[in-house]
């Protein structure tokens, strides 16, 4: 669709002046709720428009009123992007310090929407789309994947698709690590290694970032992007160890370009604490910067390597933790009032790395920890390929970083347990008797009562019901069966098990 | 052998006073070094012996004095009972309130042992015997076993004596708890259920407990004996409730009577924090009764099971923790610079239970993540029958309790372990790179190195070796077997590995 023309826009604008509420011209072009509106003018290209040129626009809905930043993309075009949250007319005016660029008016009629919009907290620990769907997180994670070759990019896409996976936690700056040595061929800024000028955005770079945002949010995957992270070579790239003013300048930039991608989650660092070159302070600063400068408030977390942020600030809407046990699930949940997400809890792989070489089983069994705690999880994959060689300097594809196949066997594992979640899950009240156990609260009684007893063995157990009368099943979460129990049960019920680690079952409400 | 008549004794007196570092004279019994040296006297036997009659000793040995007291054994026998920890010529001298206990003269040789003597702290963090032998524990529970059936009791020594486990956590008082409701036919105290009278130990109830410290000795099995415990029931018994001066004679009676068997520890409670009639103080005192009425200075800790008592103090020789997340190991070493024992690590079972229905395979994985940071761990086993009612006011035969036969898988797999432990074993200084690890620092550079990966399932791994050349093996530590790894090994070794978890190596110096 064409940017609206500039007399078009004087038109509205006149017409909105004398009746702003009244419905939109007929003519005017129409954006589905939580799909993106963006607009272009022509403007100055020459000195540094990225950080001369100021332009912000405010678009209003009735009385409602909404400030946002524009940005320029290259070759004398400057856009303004936004995501309507609610259906009708909106107007919006520009604001510039450069006179051709200022005093632009338009609007746009925000139709019915044709997704479910972005995701946001619900009920505390839970998160829902804004149209009131549940949404469970079942995060992967390929930190480096839009660095890679396009090929490999598209593979990635591919394998998304078939996946369990409706959250991909991604870095916007390269990766220097072990196993990650190429360089990538789009850089946030322009230049070339070793001389960046961090006072111009590379536009292509973003406009590449866009794509394969659009590409997850057409397979309702949300992007978790990571903003910051340490993983970064000083004498290459330097992106860990801006000067404040850049740092604020890119992150300003980046809100303004993408912000309105309904499928956006901000993290704004992964393992902040081995960022040395920064403050806590730095990371306080840049929440805030999110705050202001993202019109469409999408959930925002930082990622830890050891010590915690303090996620009971008011501008950290849930936790993202590294941790690998998970007897202080409740204890995060109740310290912060907040969604825990569990995002790395280690990789199912077989990497030289503790982290990168748990079991299948492992992962799975953790996830089911997670979740029956009422908390979510995050998935990750570190498999050399069986003939390897033994040498962190080269840089094999590799899902936690890479993209491209996954090869493990939790992810099949994490798709049955995502089957079973309906409903976001409470935990017991009394995680010491009932061994792991989750509510499902839909109704109260509650619909149904998940049980998983991890390496716990009961010959039998006596089950304490909720009001109402169940059916039990066995679960099998590796062989992903689901067996009735005979019988119907209600009240204190014991109930024969078979001596196996690793039993769940599903109480159903008759 | 026949006590030291009274002639010989005063005979024996005189000639020490005049020459108490001469030998001793040819006629006089012996007593191996760490074996028991009893003697008897005969006294009154109306009133209340137990609380009316005192009845000290003192031992010399050259220019070394020990005191200690004696007990009533009731009929009017009255015996003194003495553990030698030197070999030479030992003079006693009895003081009395009573005329005909008071002044008694003797004396024994202390010839070479038979036995490693009593286990203390050696190294800071690990055990020794006396005479330097290192013991590493590896402890199993039969908490209530000596209040079993007579049969059951000669069936539990039978399994134990085919078992891997050198240390039995075991009470001195009966067990009230779910699956343990039979009444004991002996116990501690003078009287009958619901009418004890707590001013007259049961001379008979000590004497077969004597029977079964002197069966597990005779098997080279520490007795890990449990002073006092919750599991009680106030309208029968009331053990866990007796008021402070009752608490502090039972100790001494039985600390006059038991501390001679070289193959005691004293674990002053168990779960003391669940003590509700008992309060911290009570439980200081208690060790410091000890400290002062145990002339042979056996070890001494307390097992809780929320609040960890305070370590630190320096009358406590150990720690016994009820602990099943393992990340802290180190941090307990560091913090008590004592031997850690994570006595209660849940058990093998089935049971309707959280504590007591682990699986084989996952107690067994606990004990190599205590063994391979320096710690040490302790086993229980709590299978009810497969035909089992799913009932716990029933009385099963359950080993963690009655003792009985042991049906479990990890017995197997503990004493493959076992059969490893050939010296102390140190944590790596560097968990976080080399997984859980340990060294084996019989000398420098170690000997041997043990790996255990856990869940972790490297494809290879750089193994940092210390200075020297190296062979390396695989263990498998659930199939038991040994496998040499092709070549030498020396410096940072990379490895290819099986991708499985629990893999372990052990790397021996050439």
């Amino acid at each position: 669709m064409p940017p609206i023309t500039r007399r078009e826009a004087l038109k509205l604008a006149s017409a909105a002046s004398l009746t702003s509420l009244a419905p939109i011209a007929k003519n005017v072009r129409s954006t589905p709720r939580w799909e993106i509106f963006e607009t272009t003018f022509e403007g100055p290209s020459t000195g540094n428009p990225f950080a001369e040129v100021t332009l912000t626009a405010t678009f209003t809905l009735g009385h409602r009123a909404v400030s946002l930043e524009g940005f320029y993309d290259g070759a004398g075009q400057y856009r303004i992007r936004f995501m309507p949250d609610a259906e009708g007319s909106w107007y919006f005016t520009t604001q510039s310090n450069i006179p051709t660029l200022n005093g632009h008016t338009g609007a746009f009629l925000c139709t019915p929407p044709t997704s479910h919009g972005p995701v946001g907290v619900a009920d505390t620990y839970h998160f829902a789309h804004a149209d009131g769907t549940p949404f469970f997180p079942f995060g992967t994670t390929c930190y480096a994947w839009v660095h890679q070759p396009e090929k490999l990019q598209a593979e990635t896409l591919a394998t998304l698709k078939k996946s369990p996976f409706n959250k991909l936690r991604m870095c916007v700056f390269p990766k220097h690590y072990e196993y990650n040595h190429n360089e990538p061929t789009l850089f946030p800024f322009a230049g070339t290694p070793g001389h960046f000028d961090l006072t111009r955005p590379n536009p292509a770079f973003y406009a590449h970032l866009e794509q394969r945002l659009a590409g997850l949010r057409a397979l309702h995957i949300e992007a978790d992007l990571i903003l910051f992270h340490p993983y970064d070579d000083p004498a290459r790239w330097g992106f860990a160890s801006m000067p404040p003013a850049a740092d604020d300048a890119y992150l300003r930039y980046l809100l303004a370009r993408l912000s309105c991608y309904r499928n956006l989650w901000w993290s704004v660092a992964n393992e902040w604490d081995l960022m040395h070159s920064k403050k806590l302070a730095d990371f306080d600063r840049f929440f805030h910067l999110i705050e202001q400068h993202d019109p469409h408030a999408h959930l925002r977390s930082i990622h830890h390597s050891g010590p915690i942020y303090d996620n009971s600030h008011p501008w950290v809407t849930h936790a993202s933790l590294q941790v690998i046990t998970f007897e202080k699930a409740l204890e995060y949940r109740n310290a912060w009032h907040k969604p825990v997400c569990f995002d790395e809890i280690q990789y199912e792989g077989n990497l030289n790395k503790r982290w990168g070489n748990v079991s299948g089983d492992e992962l799975t069994r953790r996830f089911w920890l997670c979740l029956i705690q009422g908390c979510y999880a995050t998935h990750g994959e570190t498999f050399l390929p069986e003939d390897a060689t033994l040498d962190e300097a080269t840089t094999p594809t590799i899902w936690w970083s890479h993209g491209g196949d996954l090869h493990g066997t939790s992810p099949a594992h994490i798709a049955f347990l995502q089957s079973l979640i309906q409903s976001p899950l409470t935990p017991s009240p009394d995680p010491y008797y009932l061994n792991a156990t989750a509510f499902d609260t839909t109704g109260k009684p509650p619909r149904q009562i998940l049980y998983f007893m991890d390496f716990h063995q009961p010959l039998w157990y006596e089950f304490p019901l909720p009001e109402g009368t169940y059916k039990a099943e066995a679960l099998d979460i590796f062989a992903h069966t689901i067996t009735p129990i005979p019988g119907t049960h209600s009240g204190k019920s014991r109930i024969r098990m078979p001596v196996k680690p690793y039993a769940a079952l599903r109480f159903t409400r008759l």
